[in-house]
């Protein structure tokens, strides 16, 4: 699939996931759109040494002006080609000492995490509708899940968890509307893995996490469309089996 | 149950259900602070001819100014005396033409819908607590249900799904943390009632909707927290059995 475009690609996953492409054959993966709100080193180096394949493209997914630029920006890069995937991965779990009473941040975290992702699908669309492959993936977590809620009550990210709710719920309505139109739409969990936002505690190392995530992403196809699906990594079982995760 | 609180009174289900609540015995309901944005006939009516038992309070629930200042209003009227149920009811539902791609309405409806039950819950939060009921009920809809989007598929109101989703799971974290602290805190869906926000296609005339929807509201104890519930409303089967909802 040859074109990408990563929200979030400065650090953690979503840089991992832009190391991970750069690292495939240019047969494979043409361009990468390294969108970034900070542009970190990892982000300059990987757009020095993968010119022209790699471009970093500024991109505070809170801000529509810096979308709109980016939009002109990739029109401008792609030159009439589509862009073929998608991954909305910015995104950010605060916590909130002290109980649910003193969360006083969630009108930014869904901003982020929920509108975010709308607005930057919604501008991005046009690119993608010229695609074979048409492809849209939402880091998501399931933290957002509420079959998962008894399990999760010690875990203090209360808006986070309602964010990733409503992010399940924005994936399942543009795959139900775009599904039948030959995209494929869904969520990911990409495991717990340790970054700035987990932490030392996550179960794995972004290297241990991140091929795993790319098998993901390659294979989420029409049959898994709408639904939030598990990274598969075996040796972890019950966890990470790949399949599809309940609301 | 003495003391109630609610949001969006002007008109709809919540001038209807302000209107219950003042027809039932003053020893049974003391004091109703009827929350609105717009102060509409309704609400002067009912305030002058049931005087200092309904209380107008200026509340428009994305303000935190208009909050702060309900707040020291309700505590100078309540005199020391606990407030006993808050009924988070304001919301609005707006449709998006032309599909998921044109709708720009997700922010000022998560901020009406989720996070304006946020803060007016954690700003009457040292009120409740002073109370043997401690109720809270946040009008939900299993519109904001993943179990039900299939069925959902052709109501273009993508923001109001998301923004329901995301109320549930803030209702389910409330509830989670504060159930063991004898708090009962769950959602209801009062149906599908003909108001501004539904139109006439609706199944229920108001006044059919209104003593199931109290009914629900008196009958929510311990054993349903953290739950969305459904009105019971015979002859409707198998719609509206009052018992928990799928999320
Ligand atoms: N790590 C896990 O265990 C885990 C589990 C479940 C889901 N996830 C999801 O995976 C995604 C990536 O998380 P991560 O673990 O890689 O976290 P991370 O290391 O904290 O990275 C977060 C990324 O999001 C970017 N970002 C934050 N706010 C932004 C904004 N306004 N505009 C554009 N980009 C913004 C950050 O950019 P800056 O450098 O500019 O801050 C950074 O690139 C998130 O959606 C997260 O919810 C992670
Ligand atoms: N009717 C149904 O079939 C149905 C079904 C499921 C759930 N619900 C839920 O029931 C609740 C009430 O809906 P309804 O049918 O009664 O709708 P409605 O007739 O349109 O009334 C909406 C109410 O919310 C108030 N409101 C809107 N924005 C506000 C704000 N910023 N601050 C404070 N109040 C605000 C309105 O006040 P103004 O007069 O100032 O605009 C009005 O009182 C909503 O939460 C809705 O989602 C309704």
């Amino acid at each position: 699939m040859p074109s990408y475009l990563i929200t979030g690609a400065s650090r953690g996953l979503g840089l991992a996931m832009l190391q991970a492409l750069v690292s495939q054959p240019a047969t494979q993966v043409t361009k990468i759109f390294a969108a970034y709100r900070t542009k970190t080193d990892g982000i300059t180096q990987l757009s020095s040494s993968h010119n022209g394949r790699v471009i970093p493209v500024r991109m505070d997914v809170t801000s529509p002006d810096e979308i709109r630029a980016a939009v002109a920006q990739v029109e401008k890069a792609l030159e009439g080609q589509p862009l073929d995937v998608l991954i909305n991965n910015a995104g950010a779990a605060p916590t909130t000492p002290g109980g649910i009473v003193n969360m006083n941040d969630l009108t930014a975290t869904l901003d982020l995490n929920v509108v975010g992702v709308q607005r930057v699908t919604q501008s991005f669309m046009p690119f993608l509708e010229k695609s074979a492959v048409k492809k849209i993936i939402n880091i998501s977590s399931t933290v957002g899940c509420f079959a998962y809620q008894e399990y999760l009550a010690q875990v203090n990210t209360p808006a986070y968890k309602v964010s990733k709710a409503a992010l399940n719920m924005l994936t399942l309505l543009w795959a139900q509307e775009y599904g039948p139109k030959g995209y494929v739409i869904a969520g990911l969990s990409p495991g717990y893995v340790k970054t700035d936002l987990s932490g030392d505690a996550a179960d794995l190392e972004v290297s241990e996490a991140i091929p795993a995530i790319m098998d993901a992403i390659e294979g989420i196809s029409q049959g898994k469309n709408g639904r939030l699906l598990d990274i598969k990594l075996p040796g972890w079982e019950p966890r990470y089996l790949g399949g599809p995760q309940p609301w």
